[in-house]
């Protein structure tokens, strides 16, 4: 891609992409908090120039970077079975939050969100969103099978379906084991059933 | 208190208060990452020379501070049942979760704690292991009253006395209703029922 001589400068994918690494990798060893325009050029070999360009501000930059990790599982498969379809999401979730990057950036997001609204809204709709609306046809699914009442508010057991995972991982030493998933998987089962 | 001419230095307990009270609002406005032996020192009002009499580091100073939050909450009440000890403990936490200062604090610590494992070990030690037990002799109660298999693993459970709480403050904008932990409570009550 050649530069245009006037106008708006034309940005380079492969510069924005090696920019977009270098925010993961410094949000994955450094946390939001200490995150600094400079040190991301730094590593990404480029000038802050080159970051201000793209974007106006350290928040605009990771919110921007943010929507490549969405919900990076794939569509949740449908097993015949509320029990089996929550283990497998339970599982999918597990694998999500999990992937080396995602680990170390997610808490520190939720974290950095209670101080930044805009951070927090923009992970909202990149991830949170994305994520829940990622289990809703296995909820639909039963509702059609009767194993869950149609009426049952779908939100605790959507946050049901993450929050212990994020819990154990951040909280209890990162142990979360099949058994663990199982147990949780047989609990939501019974708790919704008769909801 | 007077100092003693020579050997180990006496602490002055007022002054070991004022810069426990400064890690803290330092801590909710920015942050562990941010957080720096100065701008503490600077906020209690004494040289940086007064925090090293009494930590090595940062980590160790917050680690100490740590401790005064432990689980701000009192007994939890016997109502009878476990479906009302388990709405109580909900009630108290989301009490405790939102503290002023406990909302802003959790969550980093939750974060930080996944690049520091000594950190981790301490909030575990100061906040994690109190919490967990505080909740205890309400299921063993359950377990005498018939309500709770005495063979159920606890782990679950306790884990979803806490852990919905905090996602829901942290990720869906503070929305922790009356409602929502009705819900909650029922879900549970039923899950663990035939466990």
């Amino acid at each position: 891609m050649s530069r245009t001589p006037s106008g708006a400068a034309v940005l380079r994918p492969e510069v924005t992409e090696a920019i977009a690494e270098a925010v993961l990798d410094e949000l994955c060893e450094q946390g939001f908090g200490r995150l600094s325009m400079e040190r991301v050029a730094r590593r990404a070999g480029v000038g802050k120039s080159a970051l201000y360009r793209r974007w106006p501000a350290k928040s605009a930059m990771v919110v921007d970077v943010l929507s490549r990790l969405s919900v990076p599982v794939g569509v949740p498969p449908d097993t015949g079975s509320l029990r089996g379809d929550l283990r497998a999401m339970l599982d999918a979730v597990v694998e999500w939050m999990t992937e080396p990057r995602l680990r170390r950036i997610l808490p520190d997001l939720v974290a950095e969100s209670a101080r930044n609204p805009e951070l927090a809204a923009a992970s909202d709709e990149h991830i949170g969103k994305p994520r829940r609306q990622w289990a809703v046809p296995a909820l639909e699914r039963a509702v059609l099978r009767g194993e869950l009442p149609a009426r049952a508010d779908r939100e605790v057991l959507l946050d049901l379906l993450a929050a212990p995972v994020f819990w154990r991982l951040t909280t209890q030493g990162g142990l979360v084991t099949p058994d663990y998933l199982d147990q949780l998987a047989d609990l939501l089962v019974r708790g919704v059933a008769a909801g």
